[in-house]
């Protein structure tokens, strides 16, 4: 029936399996998704909302390089916000509110509409493995289809099961069988598997709350958007809004903590540190008696609602006895409880920093699977499992992205090389140069980069390019052109700075921290420039940020480069470290179990200390 | 948590539940819909088209109470087409291609803007009875939900299993798991129950196909609706495809017959006759070496397609090879194998005309889980239960479609009299009455009957009046008005046909078999009339079919008539037939178990003869 192998197959259709298999086909792969069912790919299994701090970043960089996470978004979205946006714009951090229908209808029709990729639904639940080498998968009827490269992307379906209160029953996710097999077979190749925990609130009639006690929670006035191309920019929004949980809610939910799962020591794995369940929160935090809920529409026109920061395992009657009591859910109605799910996950420091597996040649792992949580570290990890995928069984180079470019960087090499225990999310506090990965520029660090890939295609290359000339030019203006106290002071008063004697360079006053682009436009001669060169919203932006930020952005790009002299220090493939005796006991261990490939890498592996590195790279002549 | 009893509870989201819960809600019941999975509500499970023979007229018998079906269908319709249109009008039958994923969306939309429509998702697995009457359902989680009525529509989900060669594998759908607990829950209470088996064709990617060498299938060049409301008229449509089966791909489907279910007596139980597998058709019709097969689109832009005419649960290498030598298909790719799935059903002999089971009170069963076939046959089902469920508990009298009134009268009165041991499908010759059951006139036959009940809206009313009045008054304006030779004769010549000589009314040329509305409208004053009184498209044609059909329809409502002199001699509840030993033994067995409420009823149950209908008359004092 597939008699022609296959270069690449991807296991699973969510945001990992998704973006695995267009990278994959998109550069020129033979490819077949997998998935047990065909209508739930794209699914937003929790909530209905894409990017955010450090994930929004995630998310502009997958689509710098080619991935689709963004234009998927920017055809969904229903709310815009750009987080952060009173701090720096390292900290700036887009998030869109989806319709949740309509995001996974159009992942599945960009992947129909990608060349080379094929469909297939079914359940996976065997590997095909020769000599130590993928050769492709077994499904639940028996079907083996035979392909060079393997990547999974189960989610939370690896032996899900389903726990709500003192029940439990085996599920990928409500209402949608388990996956089995594919865990049993990787342990028998020598994995080591462990159990990881997730949860979800439960979703609501939209048409039995009282919105007008709660506050509203509106988009941005002036909307932005994901992709660096030409997407729709949003018309309309639709409002989310908060409220609170109190005492009483709190108590009310206490009620049932003897018949918590969590409590109770049912579940033992650990779930989400920051997305936590109610009940977590009410127990961490006991003085707090009351918890934000943010009440997120699930689309444009449908009444269901996702109650974000009410994720909870209770029983279902103490969820809505206790939601019953929230401000404005007086009359609430359930569509479905809440509840928590336990899934095998595999400690990612098994895998290269390609995302393959340190055991079985051509297997690549991405997103739950590896611990983390989150659509878009899911979708990043498929993005270069997939393209890793490629390069290899096509005898490339592979594509590893470093610390200081891109978060994509950051959390591969934090998950392969410091591993996880918990569900990984991504945090701006987690990038050393996070000065240097913004949103902003995901496309001059990225795109690149994606298009020597063969995966951004030029239109994309080209519209980088010119931001960047267009943005170079006008820096060179502002450093170039003086301005003389007469046009300048009039804005220096508006904002309380201190006037100018003498003119100036242009750059020196713009740089000046109450002086915004706003006011600089202010100025004939900027204005003028600006319309002059057609300079649109992004450009403005990145501008101002080069020209306020240069100073920070030059010393991170120092500091980067430094780092970089120890990333060049290679160590060699199975590097003998039980030779080195004067290495820590547990820096032996843990550089064995690792095997780092830099001295760098090394030297972020918990456990190593600086003495040690100095031991390897006195021993590798430096 | 559902501390307020439901009036009514509707067990199902497929096409018998959406509509049952839908009537039930606009006509005032607090009604819940409880189902497996919310995001599967109005899935298409089958072909994705609406309509076709007997099928669309009940669509529009459906549309014309106020039941929702046809508003769906026309907001997700990418193909129209009237069948039969070359015969007489009681043969004329809309059709409809849909956009799988907008059919399901439209219907989830629509049920949630029908208030007093709630919905939950959960697996039901019990009934809650009490005394013979039931009081709710239990849920696979242990909820108990209260509710005066319970509406069963389980679809293929009871204790499904599916086939695909020698693999077996439980499941409601491809994809999705089986529902347990509710058939041995009902055997306990004394219902009978079988197995049915239904099979559908396999999924391909359009990609693959070489629509060149097959035959184009376009819609009709006017293409209309199934709604009397103002759905929106097609502006574009989706061509399906033609192609064949051959002697070649016969024989390589016989290479896989010693593996298929349906010979090797692993299934037993029988499928729809009208829809045979492919397997069935070749061993069916061995001295026939080619099969129709119609090749139709998923959805506007998916590229996923259905290949009508080649159901069947061979295995998926045997259907795949085969399916690569039908012209066009010889690069096919799969999205997922055809198969087969058996299922339970209880026999509809257990239910009275209201669809409420005879042994368990307030317990009404509708769609397949009453051996029916066909997405039609099970939303009115699901209408006409839903209705029913409602009257019932406010304490009104049932509303039962008569055998003259509508095809789903028909339905209802063959199911519960005649019971059904094969999927049943309706056709036009199962209904006597058929000149009067046009898709034409359901309006003019049900939305007055619709709007007593409260379901069909004021509008839907004068609608109807509107189009009713029109049509009269042209009607009776050809009745009244003549046209003079010289007028006339210019368009008899025409059509060949015999020229008049002094002048006749306009409603005795326009009998004659030739004369078309076409026609008439070249005479002045015919088209004065249209343009004066604003005629539109669906008075003209029901105009044309008063005057042209009015002997036949007069004949055949005569005929119907005396049918209801029949129909009004009930027959006591509880009457003992085992008295009347003149009846035959065969017929007061059947009349004990089936319980008919009329003579006429009576009469229609096989092995009931003439004899002794009139042993009864004369018993009953007629």
């Amino acid at each position: 029936m597939f008699e022609n192998e296959y270069d690449v197959i991807v296991v699973g259709g969510g945001h990992a399996g998704a973006e695995a298999a267009a990278a994959a086909a998109n550069m020129g792969s033979k490819t077949l998704l997998v998935t047990m069912n065909l209508q739930t790919i794209g699914q937003m299994s929790c909530n209905p909302a894409m990017g955010g701090i450090a994930k929004g970043q995630i998310v502009r960089e997958i689509d710098a390089l080619g991935g689709y996470s963004g234009i998927v978004t920017d055809r969904s979205t229903i709310q815009f916000k750009m987080l952060n946006k009173s701090k720096g714009p390292a900290m700036w951090s887009p998030r869109a509110q989806n319709d949740r229908m309509r995001f996974a209808e159009e992942w599945r029709l960009m992947l129909e509409n990608t060349p080379n990729c094929d469909f297939y639904q079914e359940m996976v639940n065997g590997l095909l493995v020769e000599n130590g080498k993928v050769t492709g998968v077994k499904t639940s009827l028996g079907l083996e289809i035979k392909a060079k490269a393997v990547v999974l992307t189960n989610g939370t379906f690896l032996n899900g099961l389903i726990h709500i209160g003192e029940k439990q029953l085996g599920g990928g996710r409500a209402g949608e069988k388990a996956s089995t097999g594919i865990t049993e077979q990787l342990l028998y190749y020598g994995f080591d598997s462990g159990r990881m925990k997730t949860g979800t609130p439960p979703r609501v009639d939209g048409r039995s709350l009282d919105y007008s006690v709660m506050i509203p929670q509106p988009g941005d006035t002036v909307p932005e958007k994901f992709s660096y191309l030409d997407t729709p920019v949003l018309k309309s929004q639709r409002d989310c809004h908060m409220t609170h949980t109190s005492a009483l809610v709190h108590d009310l939910l206490r009620e049932g903590f003897d018949r918590s799962p969590m409590f109770n020591g049912r579940i033992k794995s650990i779930g989400p540190r920051y997305c936590p369940s109610i009940e977590d929160k009410i127990n961490r935090f006991a003085d707090k008696d009351s918890h934000q809920l943010f009440v997120e529409p699930e689309g444009w026109n449908t009444v269901e609602v996702y109650v974000n920061g009410f994720s909870t395992s209770l029983p279902e009657d103490v969820q809505f006895k206790a939601l019953r009591s929230v401000k404005g859910f007086e009359k609430v109605k359930f569509f479905r409880p809440g509840y928590a799910i336990e899934y095998d996950y595999f400690p990612p420091t098994q895998l290269k920093h390609t995302l393959e597996t340190k055991l079985v040649e051509n297997l690549y792992f991405a997103g739950q699977i590896n611990g983390t949580t989150g659509y878009e570290e899911a979708a990043s990890q498929g993005l270069m499992a997939g393209i890793n995928a490629h390069l290899k069984i096509k005898g490339k180079d592979p594509f590893i992205l470093q610390r200081d470019e891109a978060y994509i960087g950051v959390l591969v090499d934090d998950l392969i090389t410091k591993g996880t225990e918990e569900p990984y999310r991504m945090f701006t506090s987690r990038a050393e140069y996070r000065t240097l990965l913004r949103q902003d520029n995901a496309d001059l660090r990225l795109t690149p980069k994606g298009y020597e890939l063969g995966l951004a295609k030029e239109n994309r290359l080209r519209r980088m390019e010119e931001k960047l000339s267009k943005s170079d030019a006008f820096v060179k203006f502002f450093r170039e052109t003086s301005v003389i106290p007469k046009d300048i002071n009039p804005i220096l008063e508006q904002v309380d700075a201190a006037l100018v004697k003498q003119s100036d360079k242009m750059f020196k006053v713009f740089s000046r921290p109450q002086v915004t682009m706003d006011h600089m436009l202010q100025l004939d001669s900027v204005s003028d420039f600006v319309s002059a060169n057609e300079l649109d919203r992004e450009v403005l932006e990145q501008t101002e940020i080069q020209v306020k930020y240069s100073g920070y952005i030059a010393k991170e790009r120092n500091n980067a480069d430094k780092l970089h002299r120890l990333e060049d220090v290679k160590i060699p493939k199975n590097f003998d470290y039980s030779k080195l005796k004067s290495l820590s006991y547990e820096a032996r261990e843990k550089l064995k179990a690792i095997q780092p490939v830099t001295i760098a890498q090394a030297g972020r592996i918990s456990g190593v200390n600086p003495s040690d590195i100095s031991v390897l790279l006195v021993y590798l002549g430096r």
